[in-house]
């Protein structure tokens, strides 16, 4: 790997386009695939406001599919939402080269088996981003809290080149936790995701406070937590049961916050229902492990989201 | 009692209507008290068409409320909603005489000892209405289906008035079932209603259909009507393990239909969760049965129905 790596976005949404910011800024050359807003970025490249400073830069270069890339980069970001329709092997493909590292930045339980099945001879790097970052218009993106990155190779370990792309991130600004045990990390982040996000969706775009505030609220959620944590455990993942309570009283803390899923579900956008909480649902029953308060979750987004005869009376 | 008993209907929506015009046809003397729709009734009187022939009747006085009625009537036939902000009680006391029978023709489940505990020296009939009715304009009504009305004393037993009350029915052209375990009949019904009502509602107005037919629905919905069964049972009422089954297919086999609360919900109209579900959810506690699935529609239902913060994002 040369002294700036090369690093292709895949899925430049708020997310990628953020990290490729700080990637850019740890001197890689940061291409970047975008579709919709291809134009735009292409034209101005991307504008980013930050804590951090001004984060805009302009992609090495802009392609509307990995296959317009000429040479695989040293590093693959994958910021793809893993939602039904978006065949994310497909769309990597063209740009895995034999030295291609991949980097998963995507939410969800068990998402990373798919893709490390078909690349089984390239490194994967498994990342979770805990940043407030929002795309405000086509190439337009507002950084407006956090950034940590955590991440470590799947399904365990870490290597040198892993602790290298580490360096990078922290060279560009944000701040790291390499771990090797990445998929700990995955539920412990889906504890509060897969309980809040697709509950806020089926109670019809809830924000954390008027799900906390209901009778009940706070010990509904509490059960939703207790069971993922409970598929956590039967997975050889053990988390301390005063988890529940802590994170409950940091969310008490929090302004009322509608989660991503709820706003995706607002404007109409693809939910990570199955990364998210389907995936959960699945391991439980290998597993054998209870969820009734998630399957009924689960049950009720997916008859909220079929297609319905319309109203006529 | 007179030949001609009086009848006042307090709550004359479509279903006050249809069984205040079955017992106009038997001979009573039926005054309606009506709010929204008083002017229209007050000229036209009801119309109601139905395969039973034309039920359309003239009221023989018509209220805007049950203190301007001069004599408490033998029947005071109450179809109003069970929701909040309806003070069912304060709406029925200026009608009960220290003769007249209280008619409760509402959904619910443990609906009765409010009124029961208020009017300690009146005659309690609880009934359940089998009917398909729809208010289509001010005072016209649709019968489309169905008709039956099951009833007897609260909270059991079945007395002279209350054979009285079915033969007027029977005259009238509905079919009846008396009964002297009433709670046992609305345990049945709650079975059904109790889970696809509140769930349709979370699931964003959906029909049995859609209910139905996503991955593991019907599993789902035996989960909850399953749930209800085992509360029905710790009151005292067993039901076979195959009536949810039986129950699944009789709904399969209907075309896809939108039950009155998933109406309701669509068109902004107040619910009768508490009635319908949250009773259900407060016995189960009483009598430690634990209904994960139904709380879990329950607490759902009670965040989607809250007020939430405006989408500013």
């Amino acid at each position: 790997m040369s002294e700036n790596p090369s690093v292709l976005v895949l899925g430049a949404g708020a997310i990628g386009a953020f990290y490729g910011a700080i990637l850019n800024r740890a001197g890689c050359e940061v291409s970047v695939v975008l579709r919709s807003e291809y134009e735009a970025v292409n034209e101005n490249g991307f504008e980013i406001s930050s804590e951090l400073g001004d984060l805009s830069f302009r992609p090495a270069a802009v392609y509307r599919s990995a296959a317009e890339c000429p040479t695989p980069p040293d590093y693959l970001v994958v910021g793809l939402k893993v939602v039904d329709g978006i065949d994310r092997v497909s769309a990597m493909r063209p740009a895995v080269g034999p030295d291609t590292t991949i980097v998963l930045i995507e939410n969800g339980i068990d998402i990373e088996p798919e893709i490390a099945e078909a690349f089984p001879d390239n490194r994967l790097i498994s990342a979770l981003a805990y940043v407030a970052v929002s795309r405000v218009a086509p190439g337009r993106v507002v950084h407006k809290a956090y950034g940590q990155l955590v991440f470590g190779n799947f399904p365990r370990g870490v290597d040198g080149v892993t602790e290298a792309f580490g360096e990078l991130l922290r060279s560009g600004g944000v701040k790291t936790k390499v771990t090797d045990t990445v998929v700990r990390e995955r539920w412990r982040k889906c504890v509060w995701n897969g309980a809040f996000n697709p509950a806020s969706v089926v109670a019809g775009g809830a924000d954390t406070r008027t799900m906390l505030d209901v009778a009940d609220g706070e010990a509904f959620m509490a059960a939703l937590m207790n069971e993922i944590i409970a598929v956590a455990a039967a997975d050889g993942h053990e988390f301390p049961a005063e988890m529940v309570q802590t994170s409950l009283e940091q969310t008490r803390k929090m302004p009322a916050y509608r989660n991503s899923m709820a706003l995706d579900y607002l404007h109409g956008r693809p939910l990570e229902l199955e990364a998210m909480l389907g995936n959960v649902i699945r391991l439980a029953r290998r597993l054998n492990v209870d969820v009734p308060h998630l399957e009924t979750v689960y049950t009720l987004a997916r008859m909220l989201l079929a297609e319905k005869p319309p109203l006529d009376e």
